[in-house]
């Protein structure tokens, strides 16, 4: 303030005469009082204002404690090593309590609670977490809780975070007993499409569905399979493929243990097998190729070079235009051939024995993952016997007779007949798991051999899990004069089939094998209901994509 | 004899006056001698003429007491379920000496040793023994020798026998300890067709056709693969195709402790994936469909699906026409794909980690298949460290360098760079395996990671085995708008990837993985020179049969 400003307001001051409420002038001592009173009213009239500014400033975001706490990390480059030890969601639990921990997952949902708070869901894997975000004085800031509701569905985040207990269990998640205090947050990886269906609704079970009745959406299978990436997301595939890939681990191990070699044939091959319907043509260099529909002939072939026993898990073919629950145009399959010293026994009750190992195995080690796939599919529990049920095609034929059901001695089963069949063995030998024996030849490939002593017959059967057939084998024919002869009878083109025949012209050890598709044992098994929930990318006639 | 004879008889009897040696009629006492002397020489007449005669009976094959102990069995159809213990010829050994034993195995030659002896040459998988066929006075007969010496090579036998130490060591068998005195000779299965080379020729070893020189034959590649069923059963193709087996098992084996999940993708694919050339056409039901050229894109959804860590064995099919030493139209990959935290290192030196599991475990668990494979195509041992090598793709380019060699910074291998680098390697780190790290972009796959600092080179890697590359990697995209981006640039069709873009919009870890050709690992680790070799039926742009 100059001079001449400071004189200006003392003269201004002079001029004013300061009255009382009676019109007189003030007393010195009132004065001192009001003068007082006027300081104070400007103190609380700075401190309103400042107040103001800071809640104004906050409000616009001006300040923000947490900035460096949030927010979306540059594209993983492989930048930085780092010495981070991860935790997993499944490894959470209450022994933690107290700890901080980082973890990665994906946002699979959010929820605010006024603007100071917002839960989060977080997943990895087949588990899921609670996660909180809280305003707090130094690391969460309101931006930071905002920003956490903002994530879009599906991201990827990294989050340290304490691990404290909750007040209640969290019901919504499968780590119940402890839940994650957010102090920071990054995403990794944003989803930047909307998804087509929550997870929730395609995780939902069929009880609970019954439940929340008709506000609860359901995710039907066309939809779940032409977005597949997202379906096979939710805790219930990712149990389905690890019993698919328990199922295939657990065969080989069983088979391994008993001097079986692995083997992988040809899927190309140069003439179109077992009569050629049915099968994939593909161009090959100016020629014709085709698919193979099964490794049938090359594992045979294995067991004439003298290989002993063989199996293979590969793909098979099949251009069949079925459009059923349990068809598919390309499935794994599990193939084993093995050659006998004696009867074709020696290997069907190996089979037998297999998948009995299987079943009791899956329930022993992936109880977990039955577990979560009955929660959303609920079966009931698989029964099977200390001893493979062995049955033969003339006892089921009586079976069914005396339940009224008309069939030819020698007629084939339809499916309903094999449902009615697995039924009725249940009932009378307590079992979701047998073998049949001895089928009739005449629906049997050419290469079957006949019985000894009823050439009506052969020694052929076929393996069924809940009333379902999953496998299908036989004594093949060793003998390339005996093969050429049944190819001919059986109307088969022996000029396509000749190297086939002359595998067998150098000596071949008698031998019995069979072939299991993988996806209908997990569908069966697990009672899916369709072939399509267990296979990873399925393939009929309609669907080659994605 | 008549009356009217016997007269006659006794009238020449009188008639005949029997004189001395000095003309006078003999006396009494010496016609009695005489008489005695007559006798004595009739009766030694007629021993003579009955063992003539017995004689005359064996050699005109009369006689067989050996009849019930050999000859051709009826076709195995399964008509008996016997009791016999079959002991494996892998098993015979001294401890076995002087039991009686019953074998099966095929006749793989055999070399009489005047009429009453043969000596057998029975092999039963990699086995083979020594067996001798002797007549003796009640089980085994003349005829019984010459049926064995007639047995057609190749032949499937069962024998009854009895262990006998040898006079001398059996060094032209894999039992050397004992041979088999036999007792019982059955044909199971007759080889009716005249095999196309023998075994001894298919099985020589390089040093030993040196030792016999120009008499050895030698069968070249394309005879045995167009008698393939004959050529695997030699004792080293059944050791490679173990070795085979092996590969596949210990591969799974260390990823399964590591949380690993096997998946099978689809082989028939709906577009023509990474850019449609050198893939094959299938007809699908009146449309057009693809042979998958790799499970790359597939099993990079189920990384964004959430599985963590995936592998697959599987077919791969290259429509590429190159007929080289290397290179098959289909063969196995071995696939694995996972997410990581932070660096693609974590990833990378997994495998370099699986590798060396799988050369240590090799050589514990295999040494006899080794050895077999070994002495047919001699190897030097193979070389590698405790842990893998990894080297930057720029030190290669300085190794060629000071070897001489013209090499652009940013230009790719060749075979014959790839080959010397891999000697040098050897020489200055004295190891067969070793990892190269940081690839040029320009010459990998749009959808590889480009190094942050220098996007001139990537986040990408090639394994080498005896200076061949048998494994290709990389970190991937995990980001949809920068991977579209890539592809842009790298003149990909956008519509023909979709699926796969569009995979990576729900946000997808970081992950990086790689593809395993196993036909090559096997023919590099065993320095085999041809992947036919390792291939059960090889396909190649000339080859789809067998």
């Amino acid at each position: 303030m100059s001079a001449e400003e400071q004189i200006d307001n003392l003269s201004k001051e002079l001029e004013e005469v300061i009255l009382g409420e009676d019109g007189k002038p003030l007393s010195k001592k009132a004065l001192k009082k009001l003068e007082k009173e006027r300081e104070k009213e400007k103190r609380k009239q700075e401190v309103a204002a400042r107040l103001a500014l800071e809640k104004a400033q906050r409000e616009a975001n001006v300040v923000d404690y947490g900035l460096e706490n949030y927010g979306k990390l540059p594209m993983n480059q492989s930048q930085n090593k780092g010495e981070t030890e991860w935790t997993r969601v499944r490894d959470l639990n209450k022994s933690k309590v107290g700890q901080t921990v980082d973890i990665q997952g994906r946002v699979q949902g959010s929820r605010p609670t006024g603007s100071k708070m917002c839960f989060l869901v977080v997943r990895e894997g087949s588990s899921t977490v609670q996660g909180v975000v809280c305003v707090d004085s130094d690391q969460v800031s309101k931006q930071m809780v905002k920003y956490a509701d903002s994530i879009p569905v599906e991201s990827l985040v990294m989050i340290k975070a304490e691990v404290v207990a909750p007040e209640e269990e969290v019901l919504s998640c499968t780590v119940k007993d402890v839940e994650l205090r957010v102090k920071k947050l990054f995403i990794i990886s944003e989803a930047v499409a909307r998804i087509p269906f929550s997870m929730e609704d395609a995780t939902r079970g069929e009880e609970q569905e019954e439940k929340e009745g008709v506000t609860s959406v359901r995710v039907n299978l066309d939809t779940r399979l032409d977005n597949r990436v997202i379906d096979l997301r939710t805790i219930t595939n990712n149990a389905i493929f690890r019993i698919q890939a328990a199922v295939g681990k657990l065969f080989r191990e069983f088979l391994d243990t008993r001097d079986f070699v692995e083997i992988h044939s040809p899927k190309i091959i140069g003439a179109a097998s077992e009569g050629g319907a049915n099968v994939f043509e593909v161009s090959y260099f100016k020629r014709s190729a085709y698919l193979a529909q099964s490794p049938q002939l090359y594992k045979q072939m294995c067991i004439s070079a003298d290989f002993g026993k063989v199996y293979e898990i590969a793909p098979v073919f099949r251009a069949e235009n079925s459009n059923t629950h349990r068809h598919l145009t390309e499935f794994v399959g599990l193939d084993l051939e093995m050659g006998f010293r004696e009867h074709y026994h020696e290997v069907m009750f190996l089979i037998g024995e297999l998948f009995l190992f299987i079943f009791a195995e899956l329930e022993k080690r992936y109880s977990y993952e039955l577990e979560v796939v009955r929660s959303q599919y609920p079966f009931e529990p698989f029964k099977f016997s200390d001893k493979p049920l062995r049955l033969e095609f003339k006892d089921a034929v009586a079976l069914l007779r005396e339940a009224g059901v008309a069939i030819e001695d020698y007629e084939d089963l339809s499916t309903e007949n094999e449902r009615l069949l697995g039924r009725l063995v249940r009932e009378k030998f307590d079992t979701d798991f047998y073998m049949l024996d001895k089928f009739p030849s005449a629906i049997r490939p050419f290469y079957t051999m006949p019985d000894a002593q009823n050439p009506l017959y052969s020694n052929s059967y076929d393996f069924f899990i809940r009333g379902e057939e999953v496998m299908s084998g036989a004594q093949r024919i060793h003998d390339a004069a005996f093969l050429e002869k049944r190819a001919l009878e059986c109307g088969v083109d022996i000029e396509s089939i000749k190297d086939y025949i002359d595998a067998f012209k150098y000596g071949c050890p008698p031998h019995a094998g069979g072939g299991v598709g993988l996806e209908r044992v997990v569908m069966l098994y697990l009672n899916l209901g369709n072939i399509r929930r267990t296979s990873l990318f399925p393939r009929d006639p309609r669907r080659i994509y994605p």
